[in-house]
């Protein structure tokens, strides 16, 4: 083994550690559209992505009629358009947290919350608030993995 | 040096490498039990154990009697089952989300918390909800580490 | 290339690799302070910082006089200080919950919580609970990286 080798060697083997040691800088994820807001979509970091809560606001910027259910669902559509961004789908989430304006509600959340987890459910929490940003009647946070890429 | 084995050198670094980028895929471990629930009790990515919140059911599938010290007990009780089934315990714990149906109990729930985590508590966050499922008087979330292989 | 030389490889592979697989031990690192506490003020594993939830006492140990504004000033310079004893700055924080006494307090708190995230916020949720350790009207509860080595 020539001393070059030995040195090329020991590099290689510095970058496998320190990539360990040393994660890369988190990525922030801005909301697509032009209303600024105090938190980004997302952030990437060790290799997981924390999305920020969503309330169920369509592309119109307003809650659908209907309460809880439609709700539910305009926040897990929000929650999927963010996590396609960074090429991840509802099957990358790990962990949900659900907070409802009202906990008898949680039963109505559910029914349609489990049509999007339909196997693998991440672990979750769910309590009921005293309120939640705009009147929402729910707002679901998720941690999901950054995929393996393909 | 051989180029047979400059090739294994190489693989066993990109090996090394790429098991640092791009973490195995996340494990979904289901709640014990008949009862189908929309959560997994835990998952487990990068290194940490996701915990669903647990309330303090036993293991005929009520609330105990007494309020937020045998609730508080029984929850903490439900984590160590879970994290047990994964190697882990109490002490693998970094931190916790201890929601109340009345902040006016965090003192009780306290009395009983401390005795499971009697050094190094993990970090935590406390508050008093609207309410809970089922009617619990506490529900805490988990979060802790993979326990290094012995 | 000689039989030590192989083995010397193969153990610094074996460090490259579990030092991916095998996190260090999580660190926990208490409340500056006399008052012993059911938590501590974070916890590190695997390269990221799991602060407590704060809430807006100052080194007196008291909430600061004017509500909402002040408090919510106080939580985060409380959360600037304990970072700052890893060595990280608010602009390491990746994620952040926001508790409130009251959500009509939710705008008050962003005015004075923007301001300490200027560029590239965090992703966040934030709710109005049901009441807070000590009456507080606000707590904060954040996620860091640990920041790469200069």
């Amino acid at each position: 083994m020539t001393k070059l080798t030995m040195v090329s060697l020991g590099a290689a083997l510095a970058v496998a550690v320190s990539g360990c040691a040393s994660a890369p800088a988190p990525k922030y994820v801005m909301m697509p559209g032009p209303t600024a807001r105090p938190f980004s979509a997302a952030v990437i970091a060790n290799g997981i992505i924390y999305l920020s809560g969503q309330i169920g606001l369509d592309s119109t910027g307003k809650l659908p009629p209907g309460g809880i259910g439609p709700e539910t669902k305009q926040a897990l559509e929000n929650i999927k358009a963010v996590l396609a961004l960074q090429g991840a789908s509802m099957s990358d989430v790990i962990h949900c947290t659900v907070m409802l304006a009202d906990i008898s509600e949680w039963g109505a959340m559910n029914t349609v919350y489990m049509t999007y987890f339909p196997t693998n459910p991440p672990s979750r929490s769910a309590f009921g608030t005293q309120g939640l940003a705009l009147g929402a009647r729910t707002e679901i946070e998720c941690q999901a993995v950054v995929p393996a890429k393909k």
